[in-house]
C-alpha cells in the first residue's frame, strides 16, 4: 500500500507558506506503515492537477491531498478529483448542518455552499474546525483523501476521521528509536557501522547529522507494535555496544537535557563564566525546564576588567597570556565555581570572529575549562570552523559533551 | 522559463524535517519571475529519482534540487543526475581545496571525497558553509541546479551563486526592500495600510510576521535594476511616513544589530542582568560582531542568593515581593549598571514555565527594567504566551524594542 501526498495551492508554489501539513501527514503515514515515495505540490489549476493525479496513480494507491477546498472559484481540488473519477457533486446533509451552525450568528456568503458539495458515493469528512468538509473517494483500487488546507482543520480531520480508515489498509506497524551521539562526526560514525547499516533490512538504520551531533534512527516494521519493538532490540543493543561512549540519549532527549539530568542525578550544581559564547552556554542549560535545580549563577565576562572583578582572574596573567588563553580559561572556571559555591564551574574564552584575530590567535581558537570541586581543572583548546554563531554554538556543544564525560 | 523544485531525501518523506528550502527557493524564483508549477519530493532512491527527473523535464526547463549530497552511499542526487545526463564524475579542484581547508585541523574521512566529484562539464558551486559542493548542469535546453540539503549551506549557495545565473534567463528584474518594524502587531500594521496594499501592484507590499516583529517586503519589477529601484521609492517613502516610529531597520538589519549600532553611535555601553532569559539577552547582543564595543559585562542570576551577591538586590525585597516583581527587576538593572560601570543596565525576571507559577504569578509573567545613567529606571510588566523558549525569546525582543525607544 503506497500513498502520495499532494499539497494543492499556488501559495505553496510561490513560497508564501511553509508546507507543515505534508510533514505531519508523512509522519503519520510512516507510523502506520504506509509507504510514501513521492510528495507533489501543485497550484490551483485544473489541467495541472489532473495531470498530477494521473501520474500519482501510476505509482501509488492513495493520494492524500490538502488545500483548495475554500469557497472561491480558485479552489478546485474537490471538483478536479470529482472530474477525474467522473462523479457528480451532491450536497452532503451533515456537512450542510455543520456549515449552518458555523454561521448561526452571522450572514453566510452563498459561495460557502460549495464547501459542502461532495463527490457522489464518497465518504464526507465533516469539518469540526471550519466550513469546508473533506471527503474520501474509493474506486477501482484508487483512493483519494481530500482534506482542507488550514492545519487547524486538516490535522484534526486526519487524526480523528482518516487515520482509523487508513489503518484498515495496512498490516504493518513501524516503531523507531533514535540514538543520539556527540563527540563523533557523521561520516566517521557511518564508516564504523557501514557493514551493519548495509546488512540491516528490518530494522533499518539511518544516520542524520545535527549541530555537532549525530543521530541514528533505527526503524523496525512488524505486525504489532510489540513485535516491531522486539525486532528493534538487538540492533539498538549492537549500536550501544559500538558507540557506548558517544551515545548521550534517545529520541526527544537533548544534549543539554542529558547534562541537566546527570547533574540532578549526581546532586551537583553548576555555574558558568562565558566570554566568547556570551550567554549562549547558560541559555542552553536554562532551556531545560528542570535547570533551576542545578544552575545557580552565571557571568558573561566580555571585558578584561570584568574578568578581574567578576571572576578573580589575575590581571598579570591577562596581560601576559591574553584573555584567550589556557591560563585565563582555567581561572575563569575556578573563579565562577568558588564565587557561586557550585560543584562545577565551566568557562569559555575564544575568538568567534569575524574580527579580533591576531597573528598567533586565529578566528576559531577557543579554550574551554571545567572545574569540578576536589578535582584538577580540565582545559581544552579548540580550533573551530564557521561563522561567529557557528563557532559559538559548536563551543557550547563541546562544553556539554565534555561535561557529560567528566561527571 | 519554468522551474520545478525537487526536495530529495527520505527524511522528508518520513516527515522528519520540514521542507524550508523549497519554500525559500519558491519565494526567490517568484521574485526573479521564474514560474514554478510543481514541487516534487522524492526519497534517496535512484530509480524513483530518475523517474521524477524524467517527468519534470516534460513540464519544466529547470530542476532545482536540494538534498542528497552527503558523504554516505545513501546520498545519490548528484550521481543520479549525472546518470540522467550521461556524464562522468570528476574531482573539482577548487571544491577539493575547500574540503581540505574545512578539515585542516581534523581527520578527514575518505567518504567525504565524493562530495567534491562533479558531473563533467558542469559548473561547480563551492560550499562556503560545508563540505558538499553543488553544481549546475546545462544540456539540451535542460538545466539542473543541484544544491546541498542543510539550509545553512543551500541558502547562501543559491543566493550568491545560483541566483545571478538564473537571472540571465528572465527579462524581468525584481528588486525588494524589507522594512522591519517592532512595537506593532502584524494585523494592526496591515489594517493601517490595507488600502495601500490592495492598490499597490508594482511595487507590491507583502507583510511577514516574525518573533515580535513585522516585516513589509516591497517588491518592484522593471526592465533594469535601476528602473525597479526607482519604482520602489515612492512606496517605501509612504511606509516610512506611516510607520516612522516603528521602523528600526531595512533588509539584513536585525533588532539587536539596530540596538548595538545605536549604542555605538551614542557612545553608550551596556550590561545585562538576566533571570528568566538566562543568558539569551546577552547572547543575542553578542551575536552582533561589533558588540564588544558596547557590551561589557552580564550576570545570569538564577538563584535568589546570586541576585543578592551579584546584583545587590535587597534580601528583604526578595522575600517581600518575590524574585518576579517590579522591585527586584529595577534593583537588578540598577545593580548591574553600577557594578559594571556602564551607561545602561537591563534586567529580566519572570516565569517562563512550564512549572514555577503561583496563584498570583502565572507562567508568562515577566518584568523587564532598563536603567540609564542619570535617568529614572523604567520597568515594564509583560504577560506573554507560548512555551518556555517562546516566552524567553519574546522577552528578549521586547527588551530590544524598548531599548531602541529609550536611547
Amino acid at each position: 500500500m503506497k500513498a502520495e501526498i499532494f499539497s494543492v495551492g499556488t501559495e505553496i508554489l510561490l513560497g508564501e507558506i511553509l508546507d507543515t501539513n505534508a510533514k505531519y501527514i508523512a509522519t503519520e503515514l510512516a507510523n502506520i506503515g504506509i509507504d510514501v515515495f513521492y510528495k507533489t505540490s501543485v497550484g490551483d489549476n485544473e489541467k495541472r492537477l489532473l495531470d498530477a493525479i494521473d501520474i500519482a496513480y501510476k505509482r501509488a494507491d492513495i493520494i492524500i491531498s490538502t488545500g483548495g477546498l475554500g469557497p472561491t472559484d480558485d479552489d478546485l481540488t474537490k471538483e478536479t478529483f470529482a472530474k477525474y473519477f467522473n462523479k457528480n457533486l451532491v450536497t452532503d446533509k451533515e456537512s450542510l448542518e455543520n456549515l449552518k451552525s458555523y454561521y448561526k450568528n452571522d450572514y453566510m456568503p452563498k459561495s460557502n455552499l460549495k464547501q459542502v458539495d461532495m463527490p457522489e458515493g464518497s465518504i464526507a469528512l465533516v469539518n469540526e474546525n471550519g466550513t469546508a468538509s473533506g471527503c474520501i473517494i474509493q474506486e477501482n483500487n484508487k483512493i483519494a483523501v481530500i482534506l482542507p488546507g488550514p492545519p487547524k482543520e486538516c490535522i484534526p480531520m486526519f487524526e480523528k476521521q482518516v487515520k482509523p480508515i487508513l489503518q484498515q489498509y495496512t498490516s504493518k506497524v513501524l516503531v523507531s528509536k533514535n540514538l543520539k551521539l556527540c563527540g563523533i562526526g557523521e561520516s566517521n560514525a557511518c564508516e564504523i557501522i557501514k557493514d551493519l547499516m548495509l546488512s540491516s533490512q528490518n530494522p533499518t538504520i539511518a544516520p542524520y547529522a545535527g549541530n555537532n551531533e549525530v543521530r541514528f534512527r533505527v526503524t523496525a516494521s512488524g505486525k504489532t507494535k510489540e513485535e516491531a519493538k522486539e525486532l528493534l532490540k538487538p540492533t539498538v543493543e549492537k549500536l550501544y555496544n559500538i558507540f557506548n561512549e558517544y551515545i548521550y540519549g534517545e529520541d526527544e532527549q537533548t544534549l543539554q537535557g542529558a547534562v541537566v539530568d546527570k547533574l540532578i542525578k549526581n546532586n551537583m550544581t553548576i555555574s558558568t563564566a562565558e566570554s566568547c559564547t556570551g550567554g549562549l552556554l547558560a541559555s542552553n542549560i536554562i532551556d531545560v525546564p528542570s535547570a533551576s535545580k542545578v544552575f545557580l549563577n552565571g557571568v558573561i565576562s566580555y571585558s578584561n576588567e570584568s574578568k578581574v572583578y567578576e571572576l578573580n582572574v589575575w590581571k598579570e596573567d591577562l596581560e601576559k597570556y591574553g584573555a584567550v588563553s589556557e591560563q585565563v580559561a582555567i581561572q575563569m572556571a575556578e573563579g565562577i565555581r568558588e564565587k557561586s559555591n557550585t560543584t562545577i564551574g565551566i568557562s569559555t574564552t575564544g575568538i568567534a570572529g569575524p574580527t579580533g584575530e591576531t597573528e598567533d590567535k586565529p578566528v576559531g581558537l577557543v579554550y574551554i575549562a571545567i572545574s569540578i570541586k576536589g578535582k584538577e581543572t580540565v582545559c581544552k583548546k579548540l580550533m573551530l570552523q564557521g561563522d561567529r554563531l557557528k563557532i559559538r554554538e559548536k563551543t557550547v556543544n563541546i562544553c556539554f559533551s565534555n561535561l557529560l564525560k567528566l561527571i
